[in-house]
Formats: structure tokens, sequence, C-alpha cells
């Protein structure tokens, strides 16, 4: 029988980053055009088009059921009106499947929600194991000054649906508030029937 | 729909405990008696039954395929004989089944084994990302002075087979040598066909 091997990725202590990473996806803010609210903000910030995240893939496992993958993230600090930078955010693409999230460094929240709209936030900082079970989406959300660090692990055949929250986004959003993050009502929202 | 909710665990970053574990398996040196390959020195330190290792298991998640679970694991230094502090190893009970290591303390190894009695080692230390693919059984082992503290997550219907290495062993052991951890034969190692 033909076992797929055994490997190891440091992960550099100091930022996050893998640097022996198989691939390396860098989003910058244009990479999530429109997802923010501020479509002013967003439209004077995209003429340098700042570097948001950068997801480092640690290995080439194959996308079969029973393997698992795993990579860091290092998400920059910042705003876009009064938004803070975030990841797209993803449904899995098999609906099924969970995610761990384990904070390297940095403060952030990870804000997830059910196909039918119902919100969920969890805090991250270095120390937190946040689970993301089955059919939750899920975004994190830098509402620090540094980098948001973390390691994320899930089920190798998970797969992503970006759709349902590009087109229609989270319930609810997080805005820099006078006294630090606050979640609000998503003006901008709109229910995907049957396709979280 | 019913959704299982998410949830965080913190993980102390002092000791690598996670105060607010669902269970903690405490593991004694009689848990792994007969493990280990000098038998005289294992007796002997059978009177005080030392601590070997704690597992930190986070949250009470669905055994189900789809989920995670995750936990942390502080191993204590020592020896019996010339063999380092370890953990009983297991194969999983759905053998297709894979996990991740990621070091948060100390220096360790891991040591796994295909159900032929092929070997592969892996550095574990804070940062590392050990990555073990299905059908790897698999044992951590303490090769440093302080504790060795790392998280794992795995397939939630990964289960645990213990049988084959409780019974047969791993096909090469790590020792105590004059320049630090020898990789060695085990005597004692009988592959257990068909049972891997």
């Amino acid at each position: 029988m033909d076992y797929f091997e055994p490997l190891t990725r440091f992960v550099d202590l100091k930022d996050g980053t893998i640097p022996t990473a198989h691939a390396v996806q860098s989003r910058h803010l244009s990479d999530l055009k429109g997802l923010f609210n501020d479509a002013t903000a967003e439209a004077a910030l995209l003429t340098d088009d700042p570097l948001l995240y950068e997801v480092f893939e640690a290995a080439d496992i194959p996308r079969e059921d029973g393997h698992l993958l795993f990579s860091t993230t290092v998400l920059r600090p910042g705003v876009v009106g009064n938004e803070y930078f975030m990841t797209k955010g993803h449904y899995h693409a098999r609906a099924d499947r969970s995610e761990l999230y384990y904070g390297l460094a940095g403060e952030g929240l990870l804000l997830m929600q059910t196909p039918e709209g119902r919100i969920n936030v969890q805090p991250m900082r270095a120390g937190s194991a946040c689970y993301v079970p089955p059919y939750w989406g899920h975004r994190s959300i830098n509402v620090g000054t540094d980098n948001l660090v973390f390691l994320a692990a899930y089920p190798a055949d998970a797969g992503y649906r970006y759709g349902p929250i590009a087109e229609g986004g989270f319930a609810e959003i997080v805005v820099a508030g006078s006294n630090g993050p606050e979640l609000v009502r998503n003006p901008r929202y709109r229910e995907m029937p049957g396709r979280g």
C-alpha cells in the first residue's frame, strides 16, 4: 500500500509565516472589492490596494476524505471606513466540514453565521482554540493594532464556497466604535436561501 | 436544522493546560506498564508511579464525521531506563483518519509507523506543525528537560486503536544516547499482521 508521508512545517514564531509553505495566497483589498460597506472609503483605498492578508498553505496534501489541511494566516491591522480588515469569509463546499482556528498573535474576532443568518462571534488571540462546527460560514477580523496570526486545520475535502458571503454578506458586521469593536446589524445583508 | 454551537477554549500559554477542558486524561507509568523495554527500571519506578502526561480534551464535540476534536498534551520529561517518557501510541480505529500536532513548548519527537513497521520521525517544538497522514500509528516522545506541550487536532470519528502498539510496539524506539536521542531497532518489536 502507498502511504502519504509524514511531514513537518515550521511556523516562524516571530511573524507567523511558514517559510517552506507549499503555496502562499496574498489577498489585497481589490480581492475583497465590494465586501466592505463603505464604498467611498473602499474606492479611496483601492488606489494603493493594500495587502490585507496572506495565507501560508503548509503542504501539498491530497484533498481527500481523511486527510487534513493546515495553514497559517497573517491578517494586517487596519480599517476600510469603520470596518476592520477581514478575510473574505466562506462556507465549506462540503458544508458538513468543520475547522479549528488556533490563535498565535494579535487580537481578532471569528465571525460565524448559519445559512439562515444566525451569528456567533468568538475571540481570537494567542492561545485561543476556536471551533467552527459544520455548516457555519466563517470570517476572521483583525480588531487590534498588530497582525492577527492564527493556525487553521480542516478536513482536506472541505473545499470553499465564497458565493453566499460575497453576495449576501454576514447578517452582522464588526465595526470600530468609540469604545472598540462593536457588532452591528449589516444593512446590506441578504439571506441566500438554499445557498448556505 | 440544529447546528452544533461554535466554542472557544483558551490554552494557558504558561503551561499548555486548558483550564476549562471538557475532560482531562492523566496517564501514569502504570497506565503504560510493559511498554518500556527496561522491565527492571520500569518496576523500580512503578513504586512511585510517576505522572507521565495529561491530555486536556477541549470540548464535548460529537464523535461524528465532519467534526474535529482537539486537545493539548503536557508530557513530562524523564526516562525509564534509557527510554524517554512517551505517550502510549495508537493507530486510529478508522485507520484512514489523519492528525495534526502543533508544538507549543519543549523538545520532542513524533514517532510514526505504518502497519508494516516502516518508521518515520518528525521533530516537535514550539512552532512545529507535524502532519500524521492516514494509516500511520503515532507516539510522542519527550527528549528534552522541560515539559513537551502540543496541540492536537483530528477528525472526530477517528477513534483510537491501542492494541497493535501495546502488543507489538514500534519497530524502532528512541533512547537517550551519549550525544542525545538515538533511534534504535526495537528488539521486542513484533509486526501485527492485519492489525494495523
